[in-house]
């Protein structure tokens, strides 16, 4: 749950990241950023703010702003009917993403996770990626990933993305974010 | 058919515009820009130059440099197979697009196309893109598009890309380059 200022908030912040970035945007698209808390209320440290570009019913486009030290929580992305499950590719456009992914753990990961949340994360598999860098997470695969000290802005790119369908290792996340008055 | 001298020239122009626009790429991306004259030999008038992020099973992505008033010729993306025919997402960056797709067709189009290739290009409804605008082109869809008068950076997202079996309306193109020694 956010309250509407939070989500204002996070709205103009991520607009100064993606100015930051370069990415140019339609007026419409400004006014059009999806703020996620996944259902945990500590937006601060979970959470992503998404801005779509389109969404068609093969391919979809979308650009994600990190806050500095921001997670995204782990989750995969199932398959559907037809849908053998989404692809995702990640290309970093600014700034600094630790991206984990099934895999030999590294001993020592970049990433930051609140000790209480740590049952939560189960993929310590680490890519480190910076401007220019990009990864492809292929269908049902599990991952997560988290913004560097400098926050980070992403070019999503994939098969039709339906959120609300994915799957998460927390039992607490709603993907859905309410917005409340305050 | 290109000399290696003009396939230079051109991926260093190209690198330039990509580095107006702001597009982030790594090292060896900046290598790996590709010319096509599509067997015209007049790549001033007729060509594209293309750096590809990444082409799946699935999905793709690549941006698209034009010069100015260059032109990208007429062109359909067939069904093969189980593939029903590409869909294409084209968003600018930068610089001012004319695309043509079939329609009611302007009296007057921005497009400047030479007398001699008239017959080349069928359809004539006319989109007019600058930054930040984007148009979906389903699959089939036969469309040519032009840049305007200081070039165009395209961002180019769609399902997966099989360029040698697009179909083209001017026999004379070969979607293969060649490129030759001089």
């Amino acid at each position: 749950m956010l309250t509407r200022k939070q989500a204002n908030e996070a709205q103009q912040r991520a607009l100064a990241y993606l100015d930051r970035a370069e990415v140019v945007l339609s007026k419409a698209e400004k006014k059009n950023i999806s703020v996620a808390d996944f259902g945990l209320s500590d937006l601060e440290h979970q959470g992503a703010q998404i801005l779509t570009f389109f969404n068609t019913e093969r391919i979809s486009a979308k650009v994600i702003v990190l806050f500095p030290w921001q997670i995204l929580p782990e989750h995969w992305h199932p398959a559907l009917r037809e849908d053998v499950g989404k692809e995702e590719i990640f290309r970093v456009r600014w700034g600094e993403l630790y991206l984990y992914v099934p895999g030999e753990p590294v001993p020592h990961p970049r990433a930051k996770v609140p000790e209480e949340e740590k049952n939560n994360f189960t993929v310590w598999h680490e890519i480190i990626m910076g401007p220019g860098n990009q990864y492809i997470v292929p269908p049902r695969t599990v991952h997560w990933f988290q913004a560097g000290p400098e926050g980070v802005v992403i070019d999503d790119y994939s098969s039709t993305a339906r959120d609300l369908q994915d799957g998460f290792t927390n039992p607490r996340v709603i993907r859905e974010t309410r917005v409340v008055d305050g």
